[in-house]
């Protein structure tokens, strides 16, 4: 395929796979796409162990790096050294106790897991510094792409981008952010529609793409709602350059995703994801789950806290209950859920990455010709 | 252009339009699409005259009527002679006049709007039995479709269309609920997205389109995003044999919207829709307002009603909120609002109904070219 996209970062087909598997990564790149590393759970010691493992399988072809940069920070927990735990009021962390005893998730596994370490942990990485010292070792690596997923990317990391000659990209819900992101520096434009899984905003793919294309001067990718080449293609024909997958990647073969998690993917419908505050702090799409039912509705639930508190509290109970999940506990399984779109409805079967980009590229070619068919527009003055 | 729906509607370019104003639809049916007049608002000697209008106006080419038929009613409410207004609860009646004082409406307008007068007319259009009289009438008429909004079709209304040779096409937001239609004897399925305005569900048009004509085997149309020749190449890419249009012809020439509102969706970006049951009961996307404000966040809020008795509710505040805002009342103004999708973000600028539809055909061929130039796949084996 020819697009702006192709030449701009070397792909034979301009599909993006955001994934926080090394694997994932490797295989869309080496099918012809661009496989972009979720680093943001990662320490900058694994990351760069991570990207060494990716180097020596691509052989020079192109990949990128997400790092996620909040914005704006508490003051409270900008300082990494701050002990993050200790914002975390008694009642949230009580009603996480109350959820773990009602589905019997603190019976069968005991030992809790430190808060504070995985405070610390999130301090470093959640932060601008944090996000920082990942940008710095990314940058040691030959990769094609840094992304930023929320808000502005911070002027030292489009500076430090922008040295090295690595474009930035960043993700956007509304005109208005793209303008701005633009504004900022980033050479790349995700445009990231409502259904999408993890963090998202409120409009669709379908209507935000257009707008985004047209207020902007830099390339548009289409993120949301987009896991097969039919869903490619209308990308394309919004005006989009390329597209932005995430959650196609969660029942690949090469998919760290949990097998308790991974079925749940499969069996779910499209009827079956919420954005919910309750995993992260802020709106971010995922399966509907007894933790964001409980969360959400709940009348004794306290409501979610601000990010990165309530990530930190949720992510240290999805440690045990899917560690729970994962060893037959009925409870911890309703518990269980990730961050996915509303294709989830689509995923159900499991194929290896590669297998995924070859499918959505015949696909693709194949609704183009469809589209087609349906024009007889005469080549002379309508 | 050339689609199995181009075929079975006698159209040139399938872009049918959602309207409940005869000259939108009569406007889009001379230009090569097909207008669908929404019935609801009208008695049935008043949708007898409009469709007459319509008859002498469009010489013989294609339009259809849509109906609100509820699948379920309560039955205190099914019989039409029931006084729905005695069902609306003293507080809900103390919330609207309480929103008609702080919005400073009553002082403007003291003459109050009989709601049982009101109750009367829409028990009678919002039923089984109201709605059969709307399509016993437009059966009388040359139409060439008749659809029905919410829930399936009733047997009645199916087996009337098809002994007149009307097609029957059927609303959906899930897939579950395209089969159940298909079942139940719809002929052609629109597929409507959750950024659509009115009644919709939760899942995007770019996810519900694919999955919906892969679970079905009659014609599917796209609805719900779409208001540019960009989303109907789009639409068409995801496998719709054509789209269904509602938002954009408000702010066309010919829309009856009211003067206050018309400017709001003007002005508004695709970020000022929300999905409320303030309106009608059911979860319906209409422009952001005081009033959906007031119903969904303030305290003092009761919450909506159940259908229909909330749109009754509504709906008679809403004639003395129209009435104010138009003579100027900026209380008023901000109370004022109506359906609409996302779309209304691109909506900028005041056309001819013929006018977006040629518009949309140019667009249209631009994106499916584009597309096009993007693909370089080789005829032979990939």
């Amino acid at each position: 395929m020819r697009t702006a996209i192709c030449e701009m970062f070397g792909v034979e087909f301009p599909v993006f796979a955001f994934s926080h598997c090394r694997d994932v990564v490797a295989a869309v790149t080496n099918a012809g796409g661009f496989g972009v590393l979720g680093a943001v759970a990662y320490s900058p010691e694994r990351l760069d162990a991570e990207l060494s493992w990716i180097d020596e399988r691509v052989g020079g072809r192109p990949y990128g790096v997400d790092v996620l940069v909040p914005a704006r920070l508490d003051t409270s927990v900008a300082d990494p050294a701050a002990r993050l735990a200790e914002a975390i009021p008694e009642r949230h962390r009580d009603f996480v106790a109350h959820l773990l005893r009602k589905y019997g998730v603190s019976e069968l596994d005991p030992v809790p897991v430190s808060m504070s370490a995985v405070a610390d942990e999130f301090g470093r990485r959640v932060t601008a510094r944090g996000a920082g010292g990942l940008v710095e070792v990314a940058l040691r690596h030959p990769i094609g792409l840094i992304a930023s997923a929320l808000g502005p990317p911070p002027p030292e990391m489009t500076a430090q981008a922008r040295k090295a000659g690595v474009p930035v990209a960043a993700l956007v819900g509304t005109v208005e952010h793209a303008r701005r992101q633009v504004a900022a520096g980033a050479d790349l434009i995700v445009a990231q529609g409502s259904e999408a899984g993890g963090h998202t905003g409120e409009i669709s793919t379908m209507v935000l793409v257009p707008q985004v294309v047209d207020a902007v001067d830099v390339p548009v990718l289409a993120a949301g709602g987009i896991a097969d080449g039919r869903q490619m293609a209308a990308a394309l024909a919004l005006g989009a350059e390329g597209v932005w997958c995430g959650s196609v990647w969660l029942t690949t073969e090469e998919a760290e995703t949990p097998p308790v998690v991974k079925r749940k993917m499969l069996a779910a419908t499209s009827a079956d994801t919420v954005r919910s505050r309750s995993r992260t702090g802020k709106p971010a799409r995922q399966l509907a789950s007894a933790w964001t039912r409980e969360w959400d509705e709940a009348p004794e639930s306290p409501g979610p806290l601000p990010m990165p508190l309530q990530m930190l509290l949720a992510e240290a109970a999805m440690t045990r209950i899917g560690r729970a999940a994962e060893s037959g506990n009925p409870g911890a399984q309703e518990l269980a859920g990730y961050f996915v779109g509303q294709v989830v409805g689509q995923l159900n079967r499991v194929r290896p990455a590669r297998r995924v980009v070859h499918d959505m590229a015949e696909e693709f070619a194949a609704a183009v010709e469809r589209a087609l068919a349906a024009v007889s527009i005469s080549p002379g003055p309508r």
